[in-house]
């Protein structure tokens, strides 16, 4: 990617902080201006059901790059990138369990592990943010608000489930203009899929959502609904396979992939042959 | 324009039917896949506000096509228009005031008549249609539902007003669509400007539209309100220019243009030195 090579060196030099420790936590805030990725690894016989899985679901898991089998980079996503260390914190998953959270994976790595990133709403909430549309749960410095619902994924092999989806409330006019841009960004999740009555997606209650935080929905103002990015990891719960790595909430990988060539549409992924 | 060169002759035809008299009343399905335009012809004295009024509201004035001060020809919105014969019908003004309606205006042409061609949603309905969402009133064979709003227009000299918007009831998911859609087709009215609760925009009462017919609004489904063609008519009737003619409801100019050049940005209107 000869693009990569006028890029700015700060994501590259956050990731390297984050590999030796300098760095831990949550990465949201870091390298603004750059996409941000989830992460899940899984082992080769699993990896092409799930690449299907993001393909056919492209608005719950648009991805930005995939790995090769056992190799540990990720060209298209960033210079230098050692996916086993990179992520300030990891979830492993084994028979669909959460069993440890820990800062580095090199010792559980295997050669048959691929590496799969997908977008994430940083992104389009960044463009949302220049285009003067106020983000609730950025003012209210919380979580973004997401629910579970009953739109069902495609399903692949093993992988199924409904769409998680993220809340944002907004007037009309403003939730009419955020639709125009983020369907400009199909990599990071693209435009809405419902706005107005929760119940129609099966949400019951918009004050207890079923990750992150609630939000006020104030007068005049529309919840409006994206897919999320959490959906592939409650695929990843109901398939239950022997062995799956993620990253955890809000510790995302850092790229150097700039937002604004994910809404120019310079940014591309091309699907790899597993 | 070479592009019209390549073009169908079936608007051509039925402009010259339309002239003669062969062709009359409603043009509401004439010439499928052609755009067809919202008419204002002003004296020039009046134009350079018109005008300007125009470019400071695209969405209710989207302009295709502005003639040379007393020249009758179209051509950027196609070949051998006579615009005081091409239009089924047409209505004069005069002091703000709807004093005739007549078939052809060559015997009140005057060297300072400017014309004003505006987009119409005819276009975007097409647009729509084609992505598989259902139009209403289409569906029910009955006039596109319009309202007064309380949204200003941007004032240019003598010309001020409200928006009017028409209103096509949706499922949110087609909502959503449609706005993607729409929102690529500035030239004809472009995204919506608002939906959802149609007090927030000045509408007491859904079921009784300022302009055309009511239809019904399902459950499940929400009012979408996109700026409408008639705006400028009611900034005319504010204006009282000595004299104005607009086209007659419904009775639209049919273009060279094609639709399909409007969605893909193909078609570009370029703005005249008045």
């Amino acid at each position: 990617m000869d693009r990569l090579e006028t890029v700015d060196r700060q994501p590259e030099q956050i990731r390297h902080d984050v590999r030796t420790g300098a760095i831990a936590g949550q990465t949201s805030g870091l390298a603004p201006g750059f996409a941000q990725g989830n992460l899940v690894i899984l082992p080769k016989q699993w990896a092409t059901d799930f690449l299907r899985f993001c393909l056919e679901n492209p608005k719950p898991c648009p991805l930005l790059a995939v790995g090769n089998p056992g190799d540990p980079s990720l060209a298209n996503a960033g210079r230098n990138i050692d996916i086993r260390s990179d992520v300030p914190s990891y979830r492993v998953f084994r028979n669909g369990r959460l069993v440890e959270e820990i800062a580095d994976i090199r010792h559980i790595w295997r050669d048959d592990f691929v590496s799969f990133l997908i977008g994430c709403s940083f992104s389009f909430e960044w463009a949302l943010l220049n285009a003067g549309i106020g983000v609730r749960h950025i003012e209210l410095g919380s979580n973004v608000p997401m629910y579970r619902t009953n739109i069902d994924c495609v399903s692949a092999g093993p992988f199924s489930g409904q769409f998680v989806v993220s809340m944002r409330p907004m007037k009309p006019a403003d939730a009419i203009r955020a639709i125009e841009i983020t369907a400009a960004m199909p990599q990071v999740h693209g435009a809405p899929v419902h706005f107005g009555d929760p119940l129609a997606i099966g949400i019951s209650d918009l004050s207890r959502p079923d990750f992150g935080d609630s939000v006020p929905v104030k007068e005049g103002e529309v919840p409006v609904f994206w897919a999320c990015g959490v959906t592939p990891q409650v695929a990843l719960a109901e398939a239950k396979p022997p062995i799956a790595v993620t990253h955890s909430p809000g510790c995302m990988l850092i790229t150097d992939i700039r937002d604004e060539d994910l809404l120019n549409g310079t940014f591309r992924f091309e699907a790899p042959a597993l």
